[in-house]
């Protein structure tokens, strides 16, 4: 199954909005056949490891399928794999998790089981699930897995008053930072950081076959046509201001305005965003915003995991990483867990996890 | 040298002011003898391990000799390690870290090569200096080494604008940072910690033969003679107001009074206040204080390492850890380097080191 997992992580960038699947055939120690979902169309990981193992000339009756997601068993834009898996006469199927959409969870299981086939389930499944928390949130709960990217001093700092930020933590955490924005479908910043550092919001230190889509919170639509990150692919603007003139003169530097008015003028309702971007087959999204926006999206509820670089230094007085409504008691914040730790050059990159919001995704994944 | 070095470790609390040391002598893999430092008029720890040896009946002439720090060679409460030493006609000597006394280092070696003795330096070097890091701070530059302890959360607020700071971290974090207090000669804090906590200052959460001396920093002498802190062994209170009338008064709740006023009134002179406590046999001090002494000790260079542990919460508006003064460029913040970073409990901790310091200790302990 760690054969299966890494597979599954080479196509991290290319299978959205379908999950990253890997799968690996063996027959005593011996790897028949292997594969990993192909881009939309193209075939799952199942399709992949058998033609491997018939280009080999091997036979995998009776031998043992490792897959990290439950075989599909409804036609979508492929015919469901559970038939393809169920042809080839496996003598045991290992999967990793269920298939998080609620409806469909364990029918790919039903069948294997119903053809007389041994099934065995939850093999490293969290790791399968953190590869795909956002295929598993978009089908479970119909908003994308969302984190947001965070640099700070050691005290919380992400900015001086100048407004100076680059760069409190050093190159490897940049070039880390962008490793997370690669894997997302969609980038999302806000206003200020739009107009403060004029950012291109573009994957530039990993090689990625496709940039993820830009996006853009702009409460009231006052982003500038001249914007650097309107150069590229469509970005989306999510804006509260219904202004179909300016959206006509956006539209012209390839930007979609979604008029999404909150219920404070000038706001965004940021949870019908998530929505929208799930219906729009969004699976992750990446934030990369000020202490504005990611105090309002925390706010929300809009935020799954957070992903903060902190670098060795001190600077006292100077901007925080949130805004956040001051707090009387410390029982009324919400607690995170720290899921992983890890030196990144000289700065230290912390990952910390909401627990319901990852409960509720592995318990729409917990194989049927 | 690793067995020696845990020997050491377990007379962390019982040799100040002397180094915590640890010696084994071992022929052919086997351990003939093994000692660490007693408290101070004790014995040193190669004492301890040859009377060790002796107790065993094992001869130890030609045996290799571990030790993690050089022989001393002067008359102290005890007469001179290395004669007992070269008496003992070892094979080899192999040592750690050097005396970190400038006028020192080098002659009990220079002492052990005379004898004939082959002799082999620097293994397990730095973790040797840890372990002493305050000695060789005392010895090389006449201040102790002195760490911050810090608790916050992920975004570094360490308290709510309420005052209320009990408890962002967990209990696990706690107790490592009590863990901290016990290994320190002194827990110093701040008057606004006094006024606002009322803490003991005591070692709660780890067994110790001894609880460290108790200091507090007052520029004012605003202390009450009430305050918990005084419920124990002397206390020593730095202040830059000079009111014998409150000292006496002070002195009556087992209090010692130590004016040493700084540039600007009614502040404390945080240099001159190290090198009081060095010259007082203070080999590490433990500061758990407020954001205002924190940031006055860093801004005066008084501080070597900072122990942070870091809560996994956002608190947005809410105090800060470090008061220091507004930075117009990154350039001028000062860059510590993260050296341990270690989950504890829920929280993580977050040991930084400032280079330079780090390196002045090395250069005064490697062996000549």
């Amino acid at each position: 199954m760690g054969q299966a997992l890494a597979l599954a992580q080479t196509v991290l960038y290319i299978t959205a909005p379908n999950p990253r699947v890997g799968c690996v055939i063996v027959r005593d120690g011996r790897v028949l056949g292997q594969g990993a979902t192909q881009p939309p169309g193209g075939p799952h990981a199942e399709i992949c490891a058998l033609r491997d193992a018939a280009a080999r000339g091997e036979s995998v009756a009776g031998a043992t399928f490792y897959v990290t997601l439950e075989p599909c068993s409804h036609y979508g834009r492929t015919p469901p794999c559970v038939d393809a898996v169920v042809a080839a006469a496996p003598g045991r199927v290992v999967v990793a998790m269920g298939d998080p959409n609620p409806q469909v969870n364990g029918s790919g299981l039903a069948r294997l089981r119903a053809a007389g086939i041994p099934v065995t389930t939850g093999v490293c499944f969290q790791e399968a699930l953190e590869l795909n928390a956002g295929f598993a949130a978009r089908m479970s709960r119909g908003t994308p897995w969302t984190w947001i990217k965070m640099a700070a001093s050691l005290d919380g700092r992400s900015a001086l008053h100048s407004g100076m930020s680059q760069w409190i933590t050093g190159a490897p955490a940049r070039a880390d930072g962008h490793a997370w924005r690669a894997r997302a479908d969609v980038v999302l910043t806000g206003m200020g950081t739009v107009s403060k550092d004029d950012p291109q919001l573009t994957v530039r230190d990993v090689a990625v076959p496709r940039q993820p889509r830009k996006a853009v919170v702009d409460g009231r639509l006052q982003i500038s046509e001249s914007a650097r990150l309107f150069d590229g692919a469509e970005v989306w603007l999510f804006t509260a201001h219904d202004d179909p003139v300016k959206a006509a003169r956006l539209a012209r530097r390839n930007a979609r305005v979604i008029v999404l008015p909150g219920p404070e003028p000038g706001r965004v309702d940021l949870a019908a965003m998530m929505r929208w971007m799930a219906r729009n087959h969004v699976n992750e999204v990446h934030v990369e915003a000020g202490a504005g926006l990611a105090g309002a999206l925390l706010s929300a509820d809009c935020v799954d995991e957070i992903v903060a670089y902190v670098a060795p230094v001190l600077l006292g007085d100077a901007l925080g990483m949130v805004k956040l409504p001051m707090l009387s008691h410390l029982d009324g914040a919400r607690r995170f867990d720290f899921v992983d730790v890890h030196a990144v050059g000289k700065d230290v990159r912390l990952r910390g996890r909401f627990p319901d919001r990852w409960q509720t995704l592995q318990t729409a994944a917990t194989p049927r």
